[in-house]
């Protein structure tokens, strides 16, 4: 039994309200072994007092050794397995641009080239465009018609755009047309089966016409087309937890992933001061507030250590603002590690920690990744944190007698 | 591979002796952040001493933020995944009345109703009726006949009781009767399949004629019946294990829970002391013994701090008795958390320990949810626990070569 099914068997009504606060790439590493990390370097007064009334761990977002992209990262912690649920880069693309994809879509990652007279490609990246010129050649695109189907295409930036076909039985399994190489032919659409051959269809009279309509743009002579992806078939968040749930994110991919599971996305502005405003604004209309925090990834993928500190540092002060509101259960975790050290995304466990009632509160009283080994939730799979969440809500109930 | 397949193909003869422990909601909470729970409170000298040698950790019984009840907690403990074996309400209330159910059963819970005189119900409880008149209600349905089937009622208080359909090709899939409301007929029997509609037909024969039988009994007239569940396709634990195995268990529900996986149910009376005393009456025949001690429930369930301490300590002080017996593998647990803040059972990991001569000794000197915490066995699945028994017990041989 999957624990989708579990959870809608179990599942009780109460009237408690969840804050899962996501500090992206939450988890970190020292710069030299036995020194401290980020979040140890950190002056976090307010999580420590949260953690020392509350039980903490260490999340493993997919897998031990597993490095998840912000997809799986925030599937995970959402409760609906990484391995299973899996999202094409396409729809990854169009939610990163906050396109309002839907169930009837196919979304696909487009590049401007350059052609030369052969029609072969001669630029991959068509010179890197600005993103003036990159919206001038997307106001062409949007000339396009092909029958039967509606068409969107949306700027992203330099060379990249996004297409969204929306219609019936449409597939996915289409081949990348970008054949990662200059000096020849851009590669036929095609489809592994009736559905993805439709797509396919549509897909090659697209490009044939984007080079008509790409006439007078430059080096922006023609599209290549890749990472075709279906809306996945997922559950929502209210159909598995009965929650009525609210995102507050201020960058596009995590209202995305966030709109995937059917939340209402809200605007709260561009800082997490607003975030917070919006948090108390509609806090008597939610269950659930999934709060997302990014600097504390930025700041780790820029490889800088200090900027890393100083963004928990600014994440602890909001902390008090949020218990005032009282929240039955209050989580605060990370989608994957992100040390500044690697630069990158990484695979290691990420600090987590839950403050509610029943909670059975362990010795920790610092919140960080040492502290957190020690505490009372172990080290345990993500995706199992929203049952620990409905638990301590009082919103799950006994199973088998 | 699942593990039983797993330990069928690996199990090895062995002349040794397990003995499973398991005081039934042993896990506790602390009234207030960073106090002390019932087991940390609780002075037990000789489960610290078993400990100090030997090896702890906690047992998660299904899954993070899960919480058990008694049947998916004592399966997990025998080595069944709770998620896979489901056991059926009708069954466990029947295995709560210490009815014998076999594989050819379905069993059913019943409740007498008060029907009007045009055979709508007027009370779902037919007024609370005492137990006395419960058992002159009972006494009339067992009159009654169905051809092609044996028909067992038996009583359980007030207006409850069990009904077991004993036959061939019985099905389960079979709605409730109760409708659940007054002023209406109760419901007919349907069945979803073949074997399921063999079964209503026999229920609405049942019910009509108990209509009958019930005429002098006052405001006991009628039946509804719910929760009907065959019994379950589970390997027994001498298939699994290759262990003979003595269930010494004072209440129903954990004799019942023994019976379904085959174990012998023996009756130890009804105190601690004679429970030990049949442990050592029978020492000689058997491999594998449940004991199953429920106090450190009952007075969780109450609320009831002080109590559920001395529950515990009274547990602690038969300890020695046992260790007397030199049991090869001593395994102390319960199959859930029943923390006395929360009256009722809950999804907290379980405080274990494994005592036997093979152990990896940890450094934890008591036996509480803190001290577990750091115990080599880290935090597992109930499901595991068997294997280690085994495992430790040299009744598991090498995977591999």
């Amino acid at each position: 039994m999957n624990t989708h099914d579990l959870v809608r068997e179990l599942r009780e009504p109460a009237d408690t309200k969840i804050v899962l606060l996501v500090a992206d790439g939450l988890g970190g590493l020292p710069l030299e072994p036995g020194g401290m990390t980020e979040l140890e370097t950190a002056s976090t007064p307010n999580l420590d007092a949260l953690v020392r009334d509350g039980v903490c761990g260490l999340s493993t977002p997919v897998l031990p050794g597993i490095t998840p992209g912000s997809g799986p990262g925030h599937l995970g912690l959402f409760g609906y397995d990484p391995l299973e649920y899996r999202i094409g880069r396409g729809i990854l693309e169009a939610l990163g641009i906050n396109f309002a994809v839907g169930a009837k879509d196919v979304a696909i990652r487009g590049n401007f080239c350059t052609l030369d007279a052969s029609g072969k490609i001669a630029d991959r990246r068509a010179g890197r465009p600005s993103n003036e010129k990159n919206a001038s050649a997307v106001a062409k695109l949007r000339t396009i018609k092909v029958p039967g189907v509606e068409l969107f295409v949306e700027p992203v930036r330099e060379h990249r755009f996004v297409v969204v076909i929306r219609g019936e039985g449409l597939g996915d399994a289409v081949n990348d047309t970008d054949p990662q190489a200059v000096g020849v032919l851009p590669l036929k659409a095609e489809g592994e089966d009736a559905a993805s051959k439709k797509t396919a269809d549509i897909v090659n009279q697209f490009v044939a016409k984007a080079v008509e309509a790409l006439k007078d743009q430059g080096a922006i002579s023609g599209v290549t087309l890749r990472g075709f992806a279906r809306f996945p078939k997922i559950a929502t968040f209210e159909d598995v937890y009965g929650l009525k749930a609210a995102a507050i994110a201020v960058y596009p991919m995590y209202k995305g992933l966030a709109r995937l599971v059917g939340m209402d996305i809200l605007d709260p502005g561009q800082t997490l001061h607003s975030q917070v405003d919006t948090l108390k604004k509609v806090w008597k209309d939610y269950d659930f507030f999934f709060l997302h925090y990014k600097y504390t990834d930025s700041t780790g993928e820029d490889g800088n250590f200090p900027a890393k500190v100083q963004m928990i540092e600014k994440l602890d002060a909001v902390i008090p603002d949020i218990q005032k509101l009282k929240p039955d259960v209050f989580i605060v975790t990370g989608d994957h590690s992100t040390p500044s050290k690697m630069k990158s995304h990484s695979w290691h466990p990420v600090p987590t920690l839950i403050a509610a009632d029943t909670c059975r509160t362990d010795e920790v009283t610092d919140f960080n990744e040492s502290a957190c080994l020690r505490g009372g939730l172990g080290q345990f799979q993500a995706l199992h944190l929203m049952l620990l969440a409905m638990a301590h809500a009082g919103r799950l109930g006994k199973y088998g007698a």
